[in-house]
């Protein structure tokens, strides 16, 4: 593995900035760093390491019997499952009774569906953003989010996190009092990537307040939101219908290998949104729809909910329990309420991407240093972080690597 | 149905050009016309209309128990086909093939997996192209490649195209010729969309010359390409390995519900399609990929290939038989070698528009009006033009429906 990955943006060479007789592209790609994420999905494949790296479900829950079943039955009924379709209206009526469980009142003419939360980002950035415009967003945030905007150079207002309380909305109301008025304000409501914190309820009512008083719409990520540990919190979208562009997934609470996701919108946006859908990639997969479809037809969705919820709480508590019994005092880290990632802050002056190479060439762990996910101009912001995934390994590896990462740390400190 | 879908670019009322109160949407939205693509999809589920409108595969043509078992097989041996994962290394073997069979050299490397042949075509479109740049293409194109394009609000340097030849190289040179460097050329080299003409061997010799000569990238379209009804010619890609980005698919050869395509490029440009690919969508859904590939693991797919085009292509004679014997005398059309599209030219004066309303209303059938897919500013292009499908409907539906449309068009010709 090369830490190359968080390596400040560098060019590709040979590509950009084309000398004659070299394919000219797009001034944006001069920026682009390597894909992390493709990265980190080598790296998970090598054999040994536990990884704490990338946000991936637990593949021993996935209800491999019943997606089994769920494809036979499908395309012995409805072959036409293999054709394009328009989008499949049993899917959004299942996807509103998905949002009533987060406190979300939608009808399906407000669902739009999406290959996947990614591909929701996508189109809304699509609809709001000019090219060079403004973003305001975290000073760490998710790396994908990062990448959609990417090709549009945007300015960012970047403002700061709590982690215990989210997005410092302070600073949100800082700019728009100042008269910035950006494209969008990007938010993730519950399990944020990478800082596994949830937006207070406080802090939520004053976002929807902004955005109605400044008229600057949210795109609210909620990828993570169906996944909560108890006592869930309606997202924005419980609070307006107007001013918040809710984004939606099966991902995290199924499986990542179909792509199917939703966002909820006014109905009248859904026309241009399938204009600007049709330009990426025509359909979601209609088989991916009505295979997700079926699954959710077939019951075993609550069951499996809890279960992928009662599992992943018992991680991330095995592993705050390393956390606060092991690792060098000083150590600060963020308890989810949702989702599968977790936030740890190493004492000032220790370096996580330092911490990274040692844990990975002695002890066979990995994860993401807290600096990758940080805006441009905000390198800094998390350069003594790590985000750790709870999710992915079993539990005795999230235990055994924990304990191994805590022994790297400790040494790394000075720390007996 | 509306026949809105063929008016002229139509705002969206009440999106963009946000009044006070309202959320305002990024400039190219104004000009956005409703998704025909979508509202064909629509239309075709309409009971009892014959269509000719969509490019759709033969539903009946499906390998269903074949799907089933391949998916059976994939879940119980591969669980991790649900998850995220790295493109899938065979699969991209198996293109190789594929390629060879095309006349075309290249390795695993330079394969890039994508969600269906249209976001190979987004993502191509998303190196080359910037806000306002200017993109050489015919005047009459494949609808879906102008929404790609649409949100950069191009600048389109539009060539005429020849029935039996295909595009017009003349033009394309007297472009370059004159000065002009567009981000790159759009060719559908066979079964072109809409026209169903493949671009001779002599054309793809100067083209690839001209992209040569004069620095200018091609983006070739071969969603078609292995769809030949005999005598294939190779595609541009064959020819030149550095100015050629070639998109292929599985959609139109297996199935579009899977949404698994792929680009072939030069190595070390995978990279930046990754970026950009990560912003789009993440992965290409990965149970997607592994599933096609068990399929061509399977050994099926010649078989398959063979039944399909030899189905076409059938089809395509009866449809060419009552245009040759029906028709208003003056009518031309397209003999296609590839793929699934037929266009006819009416005699001059005639309204395609006209003929798809009372062909709708009083003979169930539908097509696709040339007009729809003129760039804008050559709405004149296909005013008397038809697009028609042989490849979804029935054999027997093909000619009943061609008989229906003879009708109406000797009818409103004045023919008797």
């Amino acid at each position: 593995m090369s830490v190359d990955l968080v390596d400040e943006r560098v060019a590709i060479p040979g590509l950009a900035g084309a000398p004659a007789g070299e394919v000219a592209l797009a001034e944006w790609t001069r920026g682009v760093r390597p894909s992390a994420i493709q990265e980190m999905l080598g790296l998970m494949s090598r054999p040994g390491v536990i990884s704490f790296a990338l946000g991936l479900p637990a593949p021993e829950l996935f209800p491999v019997a019943q997606w089994t079943q769920a494809a036979a039955e499908l395309l012995a009924s409805d072959p036409g499952s293999l054709q394009y379709r328009p989008p499949h209206r049993l899917l959004k009526e299942q996807i509103v009774g998905l949002m009533a469980r987060r406190g979300v009142t939608c009808t399906p003419e407000q669902i739009f569906l999406t290959t996947a939360a990614q591909q929701g980002l996508a189109l809304l950035a699509r609809l709001f953003l000019e090219p060079r415009g403004t973003v305001l967003c975290e000073e760490l945030v998710y790396m994908g989010f990062q990448q959609v905007i990417e090709p549009y150079q945007p300015r960012i207002l970047a403002v700061g996190s709590d982690l215990e309380t989210g997005m410092d909305v302070d600073a949100v109301e800082a700019h728009l009092r100042a008269g910035e008025r950006p494209a969008f304000l990007y938010v993730i409501t519950d399990g944020h990537n990478p800082l596994g914190v949830s937006v207070s309820p406080e802090k939520r009512a004053r976002l929807v307040e902004l955005a109605r008083r400044y008229h600057v719409p949210i795109i609210e990520d909620d990828a993570y939101g169906l996944l909560d540990f108890g006592s869930p919190i309606p997202p924005l979208r419980a609070m307006d219908d107007r001013w918040v562009f809710y984004v939606g997934s099966f991902s995290k609470v199924l499986a990542p290998g179909f792509r199917v996701g939703w966002v909820v919108v006014p109905a009248e946006m859904t026309q241009v949104l399938g204009c600007a859908k049709d330009g990426y990639d025509i359909d979601t997969s209609t088989f991916g729809q009505r295979l997700v479809s079926r699954y959710l037809e077939s019951g075993h969705f609550p069951g499996h909910l809890a279960t992928v919820r009662e599992q992943y709480r018992r991680k991330r508590d095995l592993m705050i329990e390393v956390l606060r019994t092991e690792f060098p005092a000083g150590t600060r880290w963020s308890v989810p309420r949702n989702g599968a990632l977790l936030w740890v802050e190493l004492p000032r002056g220790m370096s996580a991407r330092r911490l990274l190479m040692t844990a990975l060439e002695e002890e066979d762990v990995a994860f993401v240093p807290g600096e990758a996910f940080a805006v441009p101009g905000a390198a800094a912001a998390g350069e003594h972080c790590l985000r750790l995934n709870f999710s992915f390994s079993r539990a005795e590896l999230v235990r055994d690597g924990m304990h191994r990462l805590a022994r790297v740390a400790r040494a790394l400190s000075g720390s007996p």
